[in-house]
């Protein structure tokens, strides 16, 4: 991805800070999801990876963005330095800007090699979920709710259209751009509803859980914080049983799609057991 | 465009905040130019009306983002508390960050009533227009340019990039949206060029000459925050003569297209004797 910053006309220290945004290595799973439903349907992957890299543009412009101080205030993610700390507030703020903006444009510039009606509709999809109706809305009710009990229900709004809203997005855009028909993007939307719970149920069993030194993220910062979490509503023991019957959920929506799904069908174990 | 919120799934409080910053008046001077370049070729203004107010949410999202205190720190605009001064920053950042894939989605909108080819076409120079390499470059080397002393070519490079490139691309987005050939669209190019740098340079001289009552703007402000304008640089004298050979070039790019250009050639007129 580093190529993006270089073959376009950018300031350059503004650059090097969308690099460092960009590059700061992180799972990728929206975009590996992204390729994985389109690879189901098609054989040409190495044309449509923009689109996957503008995903991966629009998640870590939300990153950028979260861990500003007047919002999470986080200082290190993935193991390093948050953006704001290294390059200042202001220019976080345009670096994630401009991410957003090179993320759809990276998305839109494979219609010179798909169907470009296919490429809209796809990009909608992603788009749609990035906005106000999916994870800027999340976030918006994750900063209102922070000291706030929450009910169960409330928790998965925000967490639906924080989280799950783009990883179901980059699933039915792939399995769109790919050609699957209606039956088959259907089936990856509600994987992909499964595995986007699965991810943020496993993302607080990490926060309580998990080992700083392997997530790269301080630990109990939800408690610390009085964040609503899963933990905390339903107690860690039915957490982890909640996380597996998204899991059987995720696996079972794919049944359909035969052989072919089994990367996708064994990504949700590994949700279920990851340790970062 | 009240009814971009309504008809969508978006928390209710963010929901008032985007509307507040979206509805808050201006000019509407980019959807205004899209619409004139679309209406040039193709009389059905009614129904690319989205694709023009797409372009207005991308304006609105870069005054709520540049108008924040780690930014130009503003509390009016348009005669109005700025949106941060009402909602607070965090959520004033959402707005921006909603505003802006509002704006990419609504432009995609589209894509069911004209040909998606055109669409993603004409999208695609708005987004790029309004990212690092447009829009937020601009705003970054602004930024960057506080308090120092800047060339004319410095200066203009800012302004190209900070309010030329969506000027331009609104333009050239509706003429090809509108089915305009190559040519066309080229003049249409050449005339959001000129006109994109009378633009900014009324706004300097406004900042000198206008009236605050009217403008909705503190006066003088550049002047306070040692900002380069024209005015600094050049004089005001020599900066109006700049403003009507800017504004004579604008015209002339428009002369192969007759007498259905003339709104857009008085346009360029109005921007040269504008008072806010």
């Amino acid at each position: 991805m580093g190529k993006i910053v270089k073959e376009r006309d950018i300031p350059k220290e503004l650059g090097e800070a969308i690099e460092y945004a960009l590059l700061g290595g992180g799972k990728r799973i929206r975009p590996f999801l992204f390729l994985q439903a389109f690879s189901l349907f098609c054989d040409r992957e190495k044309e449509i990876i923009p689109f996957a890299c503008g995903i991966e543009a629009i998640h870590s412009y939300s990153l950028v963005h979260d861990d500003l101080p007047v919002m999470d205030d986080d200082d290190y993610r993935r193991g390093r330095l948050t953006t704001h700390k290294v390059f200042g507030e202001a220019n976080a703020l345009l670096v994630g800007d401009a991410l957003l903006t090179l993320g759809c444009e990276l998305m839109g510039s494979v219609a010179r090699k798909f169907p470009p009606a296919l490429v809209g509709e796809a990009q909608q999809k992603v788009i749609k979920a990035s906005g106000p109706e999916g994870m800027v809305g999340g976030q918006y009710l994750d900063l209102a709710a922070e000291g706030k009990e929450l009910t169960l229900e409330e928790l998965e709004e925000i967490h639906r259209r924080k989280t799950g809203a783009l990883i179901q997005a980059a699933l039915v855009g792939g399995a769109i751009l790919g050609g699957g028909d209606s039956v088959a993007v259907k089936s990856l939307e509600l994987y992909g509803q499964e595995l986007g719970l699965l991810f943020q149920i496993t993302d607080d069993l990490l926060d309580v859980e998990g080992d700083p030194l392997i997530t790269g993220k301080s630990s109990q910062k939800d408690e610390v914080l009085e964040k609503a979490t899963y933990p905390r509503i339903l107690g860690v023991k039915a957490t982890r049983e909640k996380a597996i019957s998204h899991c059987y959920a995720a696996q079972k929506a794919l049944n359909d799609l035969g052989d072919r799904a089994n990367i996708l069908k064994n990504l949700a174990e590994y949700v279920y057991y990851r340790d970062r």
